[in-house]
């Protein structure tokens, strides 16, 4: 299986591309012609640049509007064909992308953009070289791949094929099926993009927000299924238009990219067990039951402090490590540790990013399996130094350096046996509902590769919420079953709660923990009474609660006192929770949350109440 | 004329919102529903805090998908309007906005709604209220005024009438025309919004890009004219949801917010000279000659390196200050002036953002007018303090603190007379052709709406340039004649070479500035000769113009030995220009132009070649 990628799709300079393609596994790349142009080096300099580093030049671009203009124009155009040939020789590529004319000036006649064609078909042989026509999704006359075939086979010419891309003939809603009429041998290449799910206009669409397959929503899958079951079985390759990925550094992008197809292939596979493609594949997925324990990194003083911060929440110190300045926490199946060993992985952890979640643990059944696709996918696993008798806990490092331990197997605690443990006395959480990580602006994407490929975890829809500087983008990550839950939040403004919290990070990090209470409404009188302060809510916030869903029983009422805030979805399940203050100026802080009947959301008509109430505090 | 704004256009919390809309000038608000909400005190309290600050709260809008759905939901909202009701009565807010239901649930039956309507406007009337109907550009049975105007009409009750905002009307391509039917007194609001011309769901476009009046394409002052030439007194409200808005600073938000409509205002007059409305208007714009000087702020050997790099272009010493450590520089009728005084407004520029443009004097007839212009939009004037037979210039202070002197009369050289002068041996350019200024994202909406209250200049639309580290957004305000033209340009990625260049600047600033020249060839082949380094373009860059425009007489294959670049609108214009390497590390540049026959454009398909030169060269 070749393996490639269009220049276009990450950052940098020519030389900079091509190092970390090459770098990221990808045995083909498609040569973007800007890429080119803007290259101070002849095309015989780049073709042996490219063979250096174990690359085939899969594809070049070099013009669009062809087909279908004024003699006088197209005469000129083909005239400009011979040229990119020519260069093409140079370049060593023997493949070249038509798009289909995307000017007003084209005309509509079949038969005369079949005579154009087939005319560049003819020059193209000449040069050895196979065009590859492709419909536009906003292409003037050609603008749906059947559109593209119907004059391919019209023009019936060894030299021009058909170029099929993902985005343009899902994002136009058409699917592959069974494509009997088109011959496999005529399919020159293919293209594959992802995309999230956008109203707008779909030039824009493509040029901005194209992303790897399995960071979107598009059903690539089933594209790359139906494709394989055909019979391609040629390169696959991905082209991104993303203003992100054009900004972000060029390494991280390409490495995730050749992920995006191994994952792809994983996914076709499934799909098609007997095929005798050889696709990728790696361990079967674990299952997932949810956060054992989370894990900060901390000094001395901070992890006093966070103790502080943790005890008006009915926590109590659980255990003591044997050999390390490490405290455990507890309330019910909350379990939080606090690690302040000096010149251990955490304190390393802390001196990069101060206080923070450095690690969290979750319950699996297949713990091997996770370890093995980690590796598959090209991310790193950990083993801290442990003591003679102690546990070993493997774990797998996230894109932002914090590890995810796996703990095999629900409800055996066998990395208790590390600690000294004490009783504690309180059991109002059942545990960790979820872990909302704050993300810098363009690592979103990382981030749902890493969970999606190596976890296979699912991704909802993005929403926004107004924080008073600047909108905030949240999107869930979540296991199949939802015992894991990750709210992924970013901010593009610098000065949202949010976003001030990832800067003081120095990268990413905890914005907050839910912990999941059975019945919030007690367990929050209980604490409060002892002394816990919540996070000061608006009065007009329970006005408007009793304005949108009526008295609702009397529920409604008891709120105000409790500062506690309240959800309704549409099918009647309710959602209570409580926040507390930011710990250290807004690092980070703690919820207390209670799902009532099947809700699954996250409260997000409170968040900006939640939002106002933290510029508030401070 | 009362002007508002509601509160949701600006960030920040309720309290400095206010603050900031009182201190704009306006006189009305509009309380978004969110900012009370959010807000840790009664409405009793917001309406207090709104009389201190002398602001009548102009407008309420509390809920969405009123009409129209199940009989028992309705009962429901009827009785969620009533809280409203109450709650409008302790805001001291007589005015409700009811937006037409966007639920695909609501009924298509024109009689249910109206039968809808009609009980929230008995409703309203028991409590002195007057509820606005306003078509949502997306509704699902009511999207354009029309559609809200029959049904209020068939209500017929003193307590409904129709909210009109701009965005909702014109996105949908309707004009207001004349109105015949429409009763002046039915208008219970209006709502102003421009935005720029977006091909995307209307929804999303009117959720995050719309902008205040001026800044945007919309025909906004066509639309103030029919409104006010129909009689229409009342408020104008602007309610704007713009993502950078809500992000930026909220002062001069609120600023621009005022700004906009005095501008909007100064429009309508215009097209209504006869019309007693009591309509903003200042003085007549002036007519612009050009760019006389530029000045940049140095230290004493920044000053050394400056002329350094101005002397291979031609340049030489004209002459010395009488009185300041100030130079001029000159080629033919290109000025620039290096200005390193200590302790002087420059020196203060020079220790805020390094070597940089502290100043631009433009050649005007009706500099007086201008400076009216600006005090009366509230910008602040300058004036240096000077010897005694020096000359006076006056400045107005551009939104990065900088300064444009205004000098009166083309072809007077007075400020010449501060100068020992002596003269230059070249004449190889005619002037500035144009400045193009980086700015911090987030910034360009004010120094449109600057550029555009001021003096009037002229936007062209935005398009998109690719640095190799992210996109560039590039936009170009001109005087009305283009004699001054300015490229503003932007990034969102911190790594581009604009981005790099407006942070070391701490603020906005020049990135390149651009000399005319009338032989671009002749000009540049002598100074290359001379020394000259141009920035170095890649041979394939060469390649590719022959397969674009063919041989086109000989003169492309003049341009590889020079590093000149080319493009050619469609039309059959042609541009030529050069740049130099940045000076300082990226802090700026110099570029040579000729603009052949009646080329308007900045080279645009060349700057990608030359933002990856710029990362080739560094």
């Amino acid at each position: 299986m070749q393996r490639s990628i269009a220049t276009v799709s990450v950052s940098g300079t020519l030389p900079e591309k091509l190092n970390a393609i090459a770098a990221a596994g990808f045995d083909g790349v498609e040569i973007f012609e800007n890429d080119l142009l803007y290259y101070p080096g002849s095309p015989a300099d780049v073709r042996q640049m490219c063979a250096d580093l174990g690359l085939t030049i899969t594809l070049f671009q070099p013009f669009r509007d062809f087909e279908g203009m004024s003699r006088q124009q197209f005469a000129a155009n083909l005239e400009r064909a011979r040229r990119k040939f020519d260069l093409m020789q140079q370049l060593g590529c023997d493949k070249m992308l038509l798009c289909s004319n995307v000017s007003p000036q084209t005309s509509s006649s079949f038969d005369l953009q079949v005579s154009d064609l087939a005319e560049i078909a003819a020059l193209a042989q000449q040069f050895a070289i196979e065009v590859g026509y492709e419909a536009l999704a906003w292409g003037t006359h050609v603008n749906r791949f059947r559109d593209a075939w119907a004059r391919v086979k019209a023009v019936d010419s060894p030299a021009l094929g058909i170029v099929l891309d993902s985005f343009h003939i899902l994002a136009r809603g058409d699917r592959l099926g069974a494509m009997e009429d088109i011959p496999v041998e005529k399919i020159t290449f293919l293209q594959l993009a992802d995309a999230p799910l956008m109203k707008m206009d779909v030039l824009e669409w493509s040029r901005h927000f194209r992303c790897f397959p399995g960071q979107g929503e598009l059903p690539l899958a089933e594209f790359a299924r139906d494709l394989t079951a055909k019979g391609y079985r040629g390169p696959w390759s991905l082209e991104i238009f993303n203003d992100g990925f054009r900004a972000f550094p060029t390494a991280p992008t390409a490495k995730d990219g050749y992920r995006s197809l191994l994952w792809l292939e994983e996914q076709t596979r499934k799909r098609l067990p007997e095929s005798d493609a050889p696709l990728f594949s790696s361990a079967p997925l674990a299952r997932y039951d949810g956060v054992e324990f989370i894990e900060f990194a901390a000094s001395e003083d901070d992890a006093c402090a966070l103790g502080a911060a943790l005890r008006p929440l009915g926590f109590a110190q659980a255990g003591e490590h044997r050999s390390k300045k490490v405290e455990l926490w507890r309330n019910g199946g909350a379990n939080v540790i606090i690690n302040h060993q000096p010149h251990s992985w955490a304190d390393n952890f802390y001196q990069r990013h101060g206080v923070s979640l450095c690690a969290q643990a979750w319950r699996v059944k297949g713990a091997a399996q996770l370890l093995k696709r980690a590796q598959d996918y090209g991310y790193p696993l950990w083993q801290e130094a442990h003591g003679p008798d102690e546990r070993e806990l493997p774990a797998i490092c996230a894109p932002d350096g914090s590890l995810i331990y796996l703990i095999e197997s629900a409800g055996e605690e066998g990395w208790h046996a590390d600690f000294h443990l004490q009783p504690t006395p309180n059991k109002d959480f059942t545990g960790i509902d979820h872990l909302a990580l704050g993300l810098p602006e363009g690592s979103r994407d990382n981030w749902v590769m890493f969970f999606r490929s190596v976890f296979g975890f699912e991704l909802d829809s993005e929403y926004s919420l107004p924080d008073p500087y600047g909108l905030v983008r949240s999107q869930v990550l979540h296991s199949p079953c939802r015992t894991i839950r990750l709210p992924l939040n970013m901010s593009q403004s610098r000065d949202t709660q949010i976003a001030r919290s990832v800067a003081s990070y120095q990268g990413s990090g905890l914005q907050h923990v839910a912990f999941a209470a059975n019945d919030l409404l007690t367990t929050v009188t209980r604490l409060e009474a002892q002394g816990m302060q919540p996070l000061a809510v608006p009065a007009n916030y329970y006005d408007d609660l009793l304005a949108r869903y009526g008295e609702s029983g009397g529920l409604l009422a008891t709120l105000p006192a409790l500062q506690a805030l309240y959800e309704r979805d549409d099918r009647g399940n309710a959602f209570l929770h409580i926040y507390t203050p930011p710990f250290r100026e807004g690092r980070f802080f703690f919820e207390i949350v209670e799902r009532k009947g099947d809700y699954q959301q996250y409260g997000a008509s409170n968040a900006a109440v939640r939002l106002a109430a933290m510029q508030t505090h401070q």
